[in-house]
């Protein structure tokens, strides 16, 4: 019995306990072989089950790489919930976008964003899957780019849907650098990172003329 | 015969001419289904080769992988050339990172971006070829932004190989965006990325107080 569900039907719980063990072992799979050669029965092998047993859960590799997907995403509103409440929208910005790095350097998740970015250049169900998540976190940033302009923390005269693409843009790269670059290191790129975001969303200082008449 | 290359042995010309088809075979097959999982078996169905033919010019996947990447980046030293003599040198980095965005939105280069980054991850031979190229063009990079802080147009108090791994990692990540986003267009990211790339250069201004005085 856990302390977040106290009634729980143990036939759920062992339920959930299979799903999780199919998707740790096809998270394993992917990584060393790649979401597009690696095959469900590759995976059954992994996890110690039957054919039968694992399709019960998952009817297809697509579905296996939704519920990853899925999974890794359920952080994903608590993490952004601040943006829309902070005083200080970018602060929160940059503080969201650091806890999503850390999040993906963690070992195990390393290798899935780049596998998740190729197969979805490739695989139309891929792309749909990625492209929902993307939607959903573009929506709250550019909710919260929106909040900074009426604060005045941010530039209004910027267009908030593009800014927004831009800064997950920014996120992503600093994040693909992260994982390829052996040189690169959080630390060190995120001051530039902080930099950048600062000053991209700054509105426009008054020129030194106009606020001196 | 042909005006660049007047004396040429027809032999030469040849086999030129078959590492080529084998290449664009190549990358045809790793576009559709990944690195990992296509075999030199069907690159040579693809090229329509015996395997004895195509081992002749490239004696494993890593050789084609090496030869596409260096054919890829034989444009970048010309593409880069401008930024050691601009006179803006800010200017020039938008003007270069332009060029090579356009350069990869080719349908045909498409996935490789991708796909290359993907295949980094997973296989040490794959990312040490990545990593030579994106040395090259970091230390091009770098001393273009030296150049820059001495002209006084970027800020010297930036750390320059820092600096210049964030521009790196913006590009990248605009490059991602517009291969996954079906929404996302060049002539809609380039002025956030220009407005980035500016802002983020531009050397502190001297604080309106001590202007005044």
């Amino acid at each position: 019995m856990n302390e977040l569900s106290p009634i729980r039907d143990p036939r759920a719980n062992r339920a959930e306990e299979q799903r999780r063990r199919i998707l740790d072992a096809a998270i394993r799979c992917f990584a060393r072989g790649g979401f597009h050669a690696t095959g469900m029965q590759a995976v059954c092998a992994e996890a110690g089950m039957s054919p039968g047993a694992l399709y019960r859960y998952f009817p297809s590799k697509e579905a296996i790489i939704e519920a990853i997907v899925e999974r890794d995403r359920a952080d994903i509103p608590a993490q952004l919930e601040p943006l829309l409440h902070a005083e200080n929208v970018v602060d929160a910005l940059i503080a969201s976008a650091r806890a999503f790095l850390v999040g993906n350097l963690r070992p195990e998740s390393l290798p899935m964003f780049l596998e998740l970015s190729a197969e979805a250049a490739r695989n139309e169900a891929v792309r749909g899957i990625v492209m929902r998540c993307d939607e959903e976190v573009g929506d709250i940033v550019a909710r919260a780019v929106q909040r900074g302009m009426a604060m005045g923390q941010i530039d209004p005269t910027l267009d908030a849907r593009e800014a927004t693409r831009f800064l997950m843009a920014l996120t992503d790269g600093v994040l693909t650098r992260l994982l390829l670059e052996p040189a690169a290191e959080l630390e060190g790129l995120m001051p530039m990172y902080e930099r950048s975001v600062r000053r991209f969303l700054a509105p426009e200082p008054a020129p030194a003329a106009e606020a001196a008449r």
